[in-house]
């Protein structure tokens, strides 16, 4: 039997949120399996930008990382949001080790390529960018590998990447080794039939069940990406993908609590 | 026997600049030996601080990092630069992992203490605060360790702590396995006798020709840190420490060029 692996992915408004992080990583913490953390930017990097006078730019309603963009990204997601994570999870003795794709090249993207915009420094990967060998080795010296949403192209160049993507394709290249359990943490309960009542959870989505929603414009466009990764996730072989409330994570992983399943 | 290990420190004046920096770190990756990259911050922290309104703030004449300057250095040393360093190395086909003290443990700092001034977020470190045995571990796995100069308490706070004194420690904790030869590379061809004369390097400096050179005021101010760091490392059992030219590493390596050897 495969060893059990849980990939966590938490997101902006957990980390602008120092007292909500705070009791996030106290109870990813005390997990005893196996685990990573995959953590977004927050707001922080668009702070930064304003007082820097670097406008955020848009084309066809799509947001485009230049150079300037970059650098702050870089600066924020894998220096002060990764570094000031990796020091409070160690405080509570985690033995987290935080990355940036670049690092160890352990998530090799290709510059995103589109017909008629260019993206800048994004990056776009797959199950097969994830070197799944090496961090397989850190996971066996007891680290728990915390990741940033930068990565790089073994050209010299950093891009930003989606960092519910990261958490997908690192999630689907360590299936081949571990019984792994995909968790997408956020604000909600789990996706809502109605956004309004908490008590709505929709308990499993199937493939099927996705595209009916969707068509229904019933997904806001803040879930899409999420469930989009979700799904490409138990598509590769990932065992379990759920949708959690982000102060639900002790209490899923205990008691089974559930979120929103994803499945085929 | 031991095998062989550099411990190399680059400072500001080579971050500062892409074309230099792109030549050493060119001259890093043929570096056939075991090998680890320390790196100082430059000025983009102080440029930062300043767009961003940040006041450097000094108590007789010593620099304190308050709260907000150090989330600049962390962003900027951490991020930015460590991880442009291993992006760029990596391009050159060298396994670099970027680290901050506070990833894996492995650089724990203790606040400066001191009678009258509080120096902020700024961390002292000495040769039992390396993770000795989890540095050797991933030199073992072939990966090339850059440690920006990032530590942390443990405690969850992050520091701020002198790059030179960082590759010293470090040195002197992996004599216990390594033969170490810790390398200061910086803008001269060693410590000169004349400041203006590139030609008059000192050869030699032992620990009584130190106190000679500081008393007569021959040393000035930025070798002055280098040197007592690089006396620890003698005294504490590292084989070999030179301050080199950042443009001769190949050549120093390749043809014993010497700049100036600090020995006992």
């Amino acid at each position: 039997m495969k060893e059990k692996l849980y990939i966590i992915k938490i997101g902006g408004n957990l980390i602008d949120d120092e007292a909500l992080l705070n009791e996030f990583l106290e109870q990813f913490s005390e997990i005893t399996e196996k685990k990573i953390l995959v953590h977004g930017g927050g707001k922080l990097a668009t702070t930064l930008a304003d007082k820097l006078g670097v406008e955020q730019k848009m084309i066809n309603g799509r947001r485009i990382t230049d150079k300037e963009t970059l650098d702050i990204v870089a600066m924020v997601y894998a220096g002060r949001i990764n570094k000031n994570i990796v020091a409070k999870l160690q405080q509570k003795k985690c033995k987290a080790i935080g990355f940036s794709g670049a690092d160890a090249n352990l998530i090799k993207a290709k510059k995103r390529e589109h017909a008629e915009i260019d993206f800048g420094f994004v990056g776009d990967i797959e199950k097969k960018s994830v070197n799944k060998k090496l961090i397989s080795k850190l996971i066996k010296l007891k680290l728990v590998p915390v990741f940033s949403a930068i990565t790089h192209d073994k050209k010299g160049n950093l891009f930003n990447t989606n960092a519910d993507t990261i958490a997908s394709v690192i999630a689907q290249a360590l299936s081949a080794k571990y019984e792994v359990e995909l968790l997408y943490c956020f604000d909600k309960e789990g996706v809502l039939e109605d956004v309004e009542n908490p008590k709505s959870v929709i308990k499993n989505i199937s493939e099927e069940e996705f595209s009916v929603l969707k068509e229904a414009g019933k997904l806001h466009k803040g879930i899409l990406p999420k469930l989009e990764n979700a799904l490409g996730a138990v598509k590769n072989k990932v065992s379990k993908v759920f949708l959690i409330k982000e102060t639900e994570l002790k209490n899923h992983i205990q008691n089974h609590h559930a979120g929103t399943e994803i499945c085929l």
